[in-house]
C-alpha cells in the first residue's frame, strides 16, 4: 500500500529539497493542495492533488479545499487494525507527513490590515489538518515552519520526534489563535481565559541568574522593546531588559530633558536640566556611586557632548529614542556599552508576576491624577504652579521606585532616594540621609500614605518644604497636625503608587 | 430558505433551553452531531443529523464528524452574492449559530490521564467547527460554554455581539491548544513560541494600587495558589499574593520549624524555632514595626499557641500547610485575618516580568549549590556543620530578599535585613545597623558579590564572625584581603541570588 506526505505550504522556502527527501528518502507519495501541486509539479514531482482525491474542488475563494473525510480519515486513522480498514474502506490514503504554512495572519496585522480583509487572513484548513496530524502524532509527522524542515531532513523519524514535532504544532496554532483573538479583541482586557502569545526573540545569556535561563518573548503588534534598535554592545541581558524598562517608563513620562539612572531596577537618581547633557549631569552628580554599572535612559537624542560624557564612565545600557550620527561614533569608541534605540512614545503595557501555580497580570501602573486634582491639607499655601516642576519629577520618580518609597527633589534632581523598605520611616530616614543639608527647602514625595506621623515629624526636623502623598491613612491627622506645626505644606494626590 | 443551528456539544448544560430560543426566537432550524440531536429529540425537537446532510457515518471511533465540505460550505460563506450562491448550489445549509463544546482535555488530563488515552481527548473536528464560525463572524454567532448561553439569549444579536463571541471562541481554543502543548511537552522549555495559557480565579478587586484592574490566572495542572484553601477572611488582594507568593517560597525551603514574615514582597525578618510557636515568636520579635500588617508563613501546621499568638497583632495573611481545628477556632474570632492553606511542597514555577513590548520569562530562582559546595577563602577555618542551621537560614533569606540585599544572622534569626539597594555598602549598613551590637558573632550573607573591599572592613568593625556571599568580582581580593586582616571567616558560594 502507498502512503502519502500532504502538502499545503503559503511559504514555498526549501519545498522542493523537502520534497525529494520525503519521496526519495521516505518513499511517500505526494498529495497537495492546488498552488503547492503546482510548484511541485513545474519542479518535475508527481503530485496527487487533493481536488483530485476528494472530487471536490476548491470553494469559496479558497476558504474550503481540503475540509473532507477523505483526507480526515487518511489523517486521523490511528494504527489500530479496525482505523486503518475504515480508512482503507472508505478509500482515504495512509497520510503519514503533513507540511503546512498558515496564512501570515500576524505578519498582516502588523502590517497594519484590518477588518474583513485581516479576517480573511484567519487560515481554517490549515489549522485543522495540522491539529489532525499532531493528534495522530503516532504515526503521522506534522510540519509547520521551513525553519523545521533540515533538522526533520537530518534526524530520526521516531514516534519520539514526531511527539516532538506535535507539541511544536499544538504551541504553533495556539499561538496563532491566541494572536487572532488579540487582534480582534479591545484593549485592556482581563477576560476568563488568559491566552498569551509571544514569540522569542533573540537570546538571553541567562536569566536574573546566571543558574536560571532566560528569555524575551515579544508580544505583537512589535512596540517598545521588541521594536528596539540595538546601535552596538552586546545583547542585552535579562536584567538590562528589566532596568532599561524602568529607566524608559520614568524617562518617557517626564517633560523637558531629563535622565533617568537605575540599578536593581529602581532609579538612583533622576533629573531635568536645560538641556540633555545638563539633565545626565545633575542625575550623575546626584548618585556618583550607584551610577557605576548603571542604566541610563535619556528621553531626547544623544548628541555629540552628551555621548562624550556618557563614555567617562562604566555604565551597562544608554537607552534614547535617537542619538545623532556624530554621537554615535563617539559612543562606538566604548565597545562595551550597549546602546539601544527606542521609541518613547507612551503605550500600554502589562505586568505579571508568577506565583506558585499561576500569574498575576495586570496593567503597567501610570499615573492617572494630574497636579491640578491633588489637595493641599496642612502647613502654608504653596504655589504649586512655580512648583510644578520638581513635583513632577518627586511624584513621577517616586511611583517608579520599589516600595516603600520616599524620593526628595530640589531644583530638579533627586537628592535623596530610599526605597525597598518594609517600614515607610526607614525609607524616609534612609532619602533624608541621603539628601542631607540639601533637605532643606526641599520636597519629599512618598509612593504610599503615612500610617503614623513620624515621616512628617522628621521632615520637620530636617526643614522639608513640601511633602506629597497619597493620603487615605487612619492616622492622616497625625501628619497633618505634624505638618502645620512644622510649617511643612503638606498635599495629597489621593493616588498610591507601590511599585514591588 | 431556511436557516441553521449546527450543535455539537459534550456538556448537555442548558442545551434544552437554549436549543427552544434558537427555535422559538431565531427561528432556526436544527442539525447536530449524533449523541446532541439525540438529546434534542428525546427532549422533544426536531433535528436533522449531520450525518444525514452529509451522506458520510462518523467514522473511527468519533474522530471524524462534521470534516466535510458541506458542513464547512455552509459555516464559511460569507454574505458576498457568489458565496451565497455556491453554498445553494452545493447544497450546503445556511448555518448562522454554532454551539460546540470540546472534549474536556485539560478536565482529563488534572486528572491524571496520560499517553493514548489523553491524546484521544483532544478535539479535532470541534475545534475546526468553533474556529470556521468564528472567522465568519459577520453571518455566524459561536457559542463553545454553557456559560455563555443566558447572556447570548438575553442580549443583542447584531454583528458587534457576534464578533465579541469569536474573540471568546479564538480565545478558548487558543488556550485549548495551549494546554495539549503544555500537558504533551517536557517541562522548563523556552520554545520560539510563547502560549501561555492561564484560567482566571476568583476576583481581584484591583491590581498592585487600586487604580489598577488585576487578576490571578491559574495555570494548569492546578498548584500552588491554584489549588489553595482560603479557610477565612477575605478573599486575596493583588498585594497578598504577592507577598505570600515571597514567604511560601522562603518558608518551603527552610527545614525545620520556620516563620517568614513579608512586607513589601521581601521579607523583613524570618527565623527558626524549637516549635513553630517559637519560630514565629522570634520573627516576630526580630522586627516588630515590619510585621504590622504583614503577610506571614509558617512551614508547620498553625496549632493553638501560634494561632492565640498570631491574633494578637494585625496581619494581613496567614499561610500554612495545615491549621489544626481548633487553631482555627481561635483564628476564625479575627475575621479580617486571611488564613490561607496550601502545600509547601516544591513544584517548579515560572517568574515573569512585563517591559514595553513583551515579558521575560525564567523559571523561578532556586538555591543549587549546597553548602557543601561552598569555598572557605579567608579568615579562620569555621565549623560549617555547626554553623550550618544559621548559614541556612542566611542564605536562603538572602535570596529571597529584594537586591541589593544583605543579611545579618545569630542564633536561628535575622537580625537585620538590607535590602532594595542600588548598592551593596548600603544594604550592609543598614542590615548591620538593623543588628545593632547583636551583630557581634553573627553571620552575614550578601546575594551579591562585594565590588569593593568596604563591605568587609564595615562587617570588621562591627565584629562579624562569618561573611557568605557569592564571590567573582574583580576585586574579590580587597574582600579576602579585609577579611584576613580582620579574622572573619568569608565563605564564596559560587552562586548569586539577585531578586528584583
Amino acid at each position: 500500500m502507498d502512503s502519502w506526505a500532504l502538502l499545503s505550504v503559503s511559504d514555498k522556502t526549501g519545498l522542493v529539497e523537502l520534497a525529494r527527501h520525503l519521496r526519495d528518502e521516505q518513499g511517500l507519495k505526494l498529495l497537495a493542495t492546488a498552488s503547492t501541486a503546482r510548484h511541485l509539479m513545474d519542479n518535475g514531482f508527481e503530485v496527487a492533488t487533493v481536488e483530485s482525491l476528494t472530487g471536490f474542488g476548491e470553494i469559496l475563494d479558497g476558504r474550503v479545499k481540503t475540509l473532507h473525510p477523505l483526507i480526515y480519515g487518511g489523517l486521523l486513522a490511528s494504527s489500530k487494525l479496525d482505523h486503518q480498514a475504515q480508512r482503507e474502506t472508505m478509500g482515504a490514503p495512509d497520510i503519514r507527513v503533513v507540511v503546512v504554512n498558515l496564512y501570515p495572519f500576524e505578519r498582516r496585522w502588523q502590517e497594519g490590515l484590518t477588518g474583513a480583509e485581516l479576517i480573511e487572513e484567519i487560515d481554517i484548513g490549515g489549522v485543522s489538518l495540522i491539529r489532525a496530524a499532531a493528534k495522530n502524532n503516532e504515526r503521522v509527522a506534522v510540519l509547520v515552519d521551513p525553519g523545521q524542515y533540515e533538522p526533520y531532513m537530518d534526524g530520526l523519524h521516531d514516534e519520539a520526534a514526531r511527539r516532538r514535532l506535535a507539541v511544536e504544532a499544538f504551541r504553533h496554532v495556539a499561538y496563532y489563535d491566541a494572536i487572532i483573538a488579540e487582534a480582534l479583541s479591545e484593549p485592556g482586557e482581563q477576560p476568563d481565559l488568559l491566552a498569551l502569545a509571544g514569540r522569542r526573540q533573540g537570546t538571553l545569556r541567562y536569566g536574573e541568574n546566571p543558574h536560571q535561563t532566560g528569555a524575551f518573548y515579544a508580544f505583537a503588534p512589535r512596540v517598545g522593546f521588541a521594536d528596539a534598535q540595538l546601535l552596538q554592545g552586546k545583547a542585552l541581558s535579562f536584567n538590562n531588559y528589566a532596568d532599561a524598562d524602568t529607566a524608559v517608563k520614568l524617562a518617557r513620562d517626564l517633560s523637558g530633558p531629563a535622565a533617568v539612572v537605575v540599578k536593581h531596577q529602581t532609579p538612583s537618581s533622576t533629573a531635568f536640566g536645560e538641556t540633555i547633557l545638563d539633565a545626565y549631569q545633575r542625575a550623575h552628580d546626584a548618585d556618583p556611586v550607584s551610577i557605576f554599572g548603571g542604566v541610563v535612559a535619556v528621553n531626547r537624542p544623544v548628541d555629540r557632548a552628551l555621548a562624550a560624557k556618557l563614555t567617562e564612565i562604566f555604565l551597562e545600557v544608554v537607552v534614547a529614542p535617537a542619538v545623532e550620527p556624530d554621537a554615535a561614533a563617539i559612543l562606538a569608541k566604548k565597545k562595551n556599552l550597549r546602546v539601544l534605540v527606542m521609541s518613547f512614545e507612551p503605550h500600554p503595557s502589562l505586568d505579571f508576576k508568577g506565583i506558585l501555580g499561576g500569574v498575576l497580570v495586570q496593567p503597567a501602573d501610570a499615573i492617572q491624577k494630574p497636579l491640578g486634582a491633588w489637595r493641599h491639607v496642612a502647613g502654608p499655601a504653596a504655589d504649586l504652579e512655580a512648583l510644578s516642576r520638581d513635583l513632577d519629577l518627586a511624584w513621577k520618580t517616586v511611583a517608579r521606585v520599589k516600595s516603600n518609597a520616599i524620593v526628595v527633589v530640589k531644583d530638579g534632581v533627586t537628592l535623596g532616594i530610599g526605597g525597598g523598605q518594609t517600614n515607610r520611616i526607614d525609607a524616609a530616614r534612609q532619602a533624608l540621609d541621603r539628601a542631607g543639608d540639601k533637605a532643606r527647602g526641599a520636597i519629599v514625595a512618598s509612593d504610599g500614605f503615612f500610617p503614623f506621623g513620624d515621616v512628617l515629624k522628621l521632615c520637620g526636623e530636617r526643614g522639608v518644604a513640601v511633602v506629597v502623598e497619597p493620603g487615605g491613612s487612619l492616622r492622616d491627622q497625625e501628619s497633618i497636625d505634624e505638618a502645620n506645626e512644622a510649617g511643612i505644606t503638606l498635599i495629597m494626590t489621593d493616588e498610591r503608587h507601590f511599585r514591588h
